[in-house]
């Protein structure tokens, strides 16, 4: 298991405000808002589940030059302590009428001036938490500043992972590559997908999960239709693929891999489709070097499927990055290319249409470095493994 | 256990359909835009765990007088065919150029339009889950229509539960009370509350838990300084009390309530918090009766914490709603009142200061029926357990 300590030190924040401080200068940004709980955490560490209660919204300022403030409800005052922060604000939440808003109004007003841009979390692949309306009513009331998108600054800081990420992200695909390992001896006929979940989850915190946010179970004769609503309370029959995508999380670090089961010997059909995805992921594997693109990844993977005469499902992409989130740009895709740079976390998500409709789907995590991909999985034997046989 | 079958009938759909429609009616909306995961569920039965990516934004329409309509990316074109919805619309998810607004603008400018308003997810305790920028790009761009707040409207909808919601929230009560009566007898010093809630969600999922969003464990010597950041590396030692705040779900439906467990016997000033806050939350129970407000609740049980002389902690409320998510509207405060009425499902939770930032607190969750409260949790014992000692 990887040896890596919980909670990382100041130096990891140090070193992300740095960097933040950099990007805002470039940007002539003033301050940078983040409402969200990854990017609440990346720049303080705060962790807490409590984020579901979607009652109160939290927010930290992190000035250009300065350190992070936090601008919470009273009840998160204790919590923030230990954050990397150096001020805290707090109101009696929940407070209708006026829910934080007047108190951030007054905090972003006092913060040293130069361009009078604000950077908030306005842009792709991220969503505001806290109402709109009062979004609205900042923006309209607050005096001299000027609210931007501040989103692909914020993915550009989160897009290449430090040392104690990469452990962190590692330890969880560990942690549920064991939990496959666990899981598979007991996997058989007459299981529904919900039991197999429920034992699978059990089978993650026992092997040191902190939590499973995200986890897909499917399954069908010789293939499966989708990829992201199940488990259900179909039983699993001989002939069936089953599909377990998994997204446990260590210190709040995901893994995002799935593994495929065949419930007793699998069909000449679905061999040769295994195969191809096999092969296709070692394609994205292989092509995942500092310069090239995820468009270069995209198109290794797509040309292995095709060349086999298979055509893609309809899941948009065939991996990305991740993080502190289950799905994290870039994205695998013909177009909009990213270049490959060390460091960078990411998926490798080969996937085929097996017969219309249906769909098998392979995926890998793995860390660019200077040499090329370091898995962080263990690699998916060739062969589907065979089970439920017992 | 709760008898209750997964997945809930056409009808159940068919009846919140109904309701909205006569609220939209009312409030004249031509229609609601929800784009969050709880409001999706609400309106179609779509549940997946795949809303932890961030990459993709998913709308439902759902029209006044119509059957709700889903646009959303071609990854969920499968999943979405067994929900309560009569249209699917996708588009090539990423597409980060235009990831769906242009398709919502056509299909809400394709509606029936009697006052042109379009109801969002705009207000209080809401977010919207998409980028403020499409948002802004589509209330800009959209033609004849205006976009207004519609949460006040969902809430409405959501605050009083159907006897099948009902009947999923007492088992997700159940289960995480089996869950807890299996942890009490292994707890004992030594253990770290990180291995303590890798235990309870072991045990939480062997019970039957679906999923465990929200599980806080915090621990200190004889109270604790806050309950929402927690579990971590802090080792159980003779003299604490131990506190487990648990959001399980069932069925998409949460519980939410909190337990408490003294390490070696209680200090007499333990002991007297302790029962303070299990009448304080008898006081609650009987207060929550139909025609009384959440002000009548919050004063049941802040009268008897100040009675003994105590103070509230700093959590803002004294309980609130549960449902689809761990906290919903209403919020039990001494302002604001709502007034309950039959089926609506609440957490009675006092707490108080034990000393100057240090704390207890209790919590448990009731149905509001005619004749007053029906508990969903199984009471906890008027002493603190007493554990650790083995």
């Amino acid at each position: 298991m990887t040896d890596v300590a919980r909670g990382f030190p100041k130096a990891e924040y140090e070193d992300r405000l740095e960097r933040a401080h950099a990007a805002m200068t470039r940007d002539d940004l003033d301050a940078l808002v983040v409402t969200t709980p990854q990017n609440v955490r990346y720049f303080t560490g705060f962790a807490s589940t409590f984020w579901e209660s979607p009652t109160r919204p939290w927010f930290v300022i992190v000035p250009r030059g300065g350190m992070p403030w936090a601008v919470i409800p009273d009840i998160g005052a204790d919590g923030f302590r230990a954050a990397f922060v150096d001020d805290i604000a707090t109101w009696p939440a929940p407070q209708p009428d006026d829910d934080g808003i007047s108190l951030l109004q007054a905090q972003l007003e006092a913060l040293p001036r130069t361009s009078g841009r604000i950077g908030f979390e306005l842009g792709r692949e991220m969503s505001l938490r806290m109402p709109v309306l009062d979004f609205d009513q900042l923006r309209s009331d607050v005096r001299g500043l000027s609210f931007v998108d501040a989103s692909p600054l914020i993915w550009e800081l989160r897009l290449e992972k430090s040392e104690r990420e990469i452990a962190a992200i590692r330890r969880a695909c560990e942690i549920a590559g064991d939990a496959f390992e666990a899981l598979e001896p007991t996997l058989a006929v007459g299981q529904s997908e919900h039991e197999i979940a429920r034992t699978f989850r059990q089978m993650l915190h026992a092997c040191g999960a902190d939590q499973v946010p995200f986890l897909s179970v499917c399954s069908g004769a010789g293939s499966y239709r989708q990829i992201i609503v199940g488990p259900s309370e179909r039983t699993l029959e001989t002939g069936d693929v089953l599909f377990i995508d998994v997204g446990a999380t260590w210190e709040g670090y995901f893994c995002d891999f799935d593994r495929n089961f065949a419930f007793g010997t699998p069909s000449a059909a679905v061999m040769r489709a295994q195969e191809t995805l096999w092969q296709a992921t070692e394609a994205g594997i292989a092509a995942a070097r500092p310069g090239a693109t995820t468009a270069d990844l995209f198109a290794a993977m797509a040309e292995r499927i095709e060349a086999d005469g298979f055509d893609s499902p309809s899941t948009g992409r065939l991996g990305h990055g991740l993080g502190l989130q289950l799905t994290e740009p870039p994205s695998h895709m013909p177009d909009h290319p990213v270049v490959l740079r060390p460091n960078m976390v990411l998926t490798i998500e080969p996937g085929l249409e097996i017969a219309p409709g249906r769909m098998l789907v392979h995926e890998e995590n793995i860390v660019v470095r200077d040499g090329g991909a370091e898995l962080l999985t263990r690699r998916a034997p060739r062969e589907m493994p065979v089970v439920g046989a017992g």
